[in-house]
């Protein structure tokens, strides 16, 4: 498989980790998102809406949308699952990685970043204040969401990190990154000090990627 | 099941349209986004990120986030299913999701747009501009993941509609609603058409619930 990356996309970075959880061999495709290379018409034709991750199968079919991957990977290859078993589990699981995938992550990337800077005038200020205000709402609801959750083991849903894990820590990695506090949210807290140091979860970090700069 | 509902939440559209596909009785409890009832605080006990749609099942627990509700409801009940069988499908019909739930609605949902205007003095016209920029971004992109997708039915993903028309179908309401032009996206368009007079999809319409105003 082939995984079309860029060291710093929060996206790809948890693919990275659950492709590693799983113990999948990849090849390591860059994408330069800050020189633009995600607008590469030839990227764009496979790939619309020219994000990463995406990840290109041994057929040459390509899946994209980190968490469409994720569970791809985990119903292809059923070993070191990501998921709860559990019906109940599952959706609780999926609804915590949601909050990341679609209400958290996407209001501050890059392109929106852009958006705000280039098409309406904002300051570089501005867009730090904005970062800090939806990272802080959707992880401020994530914390109360894990205070909801039953104990099911050491991790956010059972005895083993998952996909929950793997959208977590990109973020307090975003968070770190612009000096964003999170030491007032001790589930989440405690749910990345679990893994932080955890071998797949090292080997996917940004500053650990071939082209990292 | 009892569902937390608004009638212009597009998010809670989708899930009525599977409700309805999927023939689910289900009771409707009202949340009144525009009133702000989303922030009451025994629902936000429930659901800290205060959003509809919001699933109560019989046994009182809750699932949140419409496409963890969608597969959640997909694997309990399984007739008339919602996504396509064959993995490789699934995973593009989860991508073409979450180009509407992650990439495209929550970047001009609600509390988006009011913190545009409240927060950061923007016009209605600024507002506006943003929403045809974004709708228009996401629904291009998938105008050409549909005509990527090979030929696998009347529907996107094959004989039957399913969550990709109920992720759809609500962002061609709001478009019409804000008056954004969709005629140049014509397989986008086919689709829509092929499903908007079904009547799953004419019972689940915002304008069609006890709620609307």
């Amino acid at each position: 498989m082939k995984l079309y990356d860029y060291w710093r996309s929060s996206a790809a970075y948890r693919v990275r980790i659950v492709l590693k959880l799983k113990g999948l061999e990849y090849e390591q495709i860059p994408v330069n998102l800050a020189k633009g290379e995600q607008r590469d018409p030839a990227f764009l034709a496979r790939n619309p809406m020219g994000l990463v991750p995406a990840l290109e199968l041994s057929d040459g079919s390509l899946v994209t949308q980190s968490m469409a991957i994720a569970e791809y990977l985990d119903e292809t290859y059923h070993h070191n699952g990501i998921f709860p078993q559990n019906s109940f589990a599952l959706a609780e699981a999926r609804a915590f990685c949601l909050t990341i995938v679609a209400e958290t992550h996407p209001l501050y990337n890059l392109r929106v970043r852009k958006y705000l800077v280039e098409e309406m005038g904002h300051s570089d200020d501005d867009v730090t204040k904005w970062y800090a205000h939806w990272s802080l709402e959707g992880l401020s609801a994530l914390e109360k969401m894990a205070e909801n959750l039953p104990d099911r083991g050491e991790f956010l849903f059972g005895h083993k990190p998952g996909f929950a894990e793997a959208c977590l820590v990109p973020q307090f990695y975003n968070c770190q990154r612009f000096g964003i506090d999170l030491s007032h949210l001790p589930r989440l807290t405690a749910a990345y000090n679990a893994v932080k140091d955890l071998e797949a979860f090292k080997a996917a970090e940004p500053e650990n990627q071939p082209d990292a700069e």
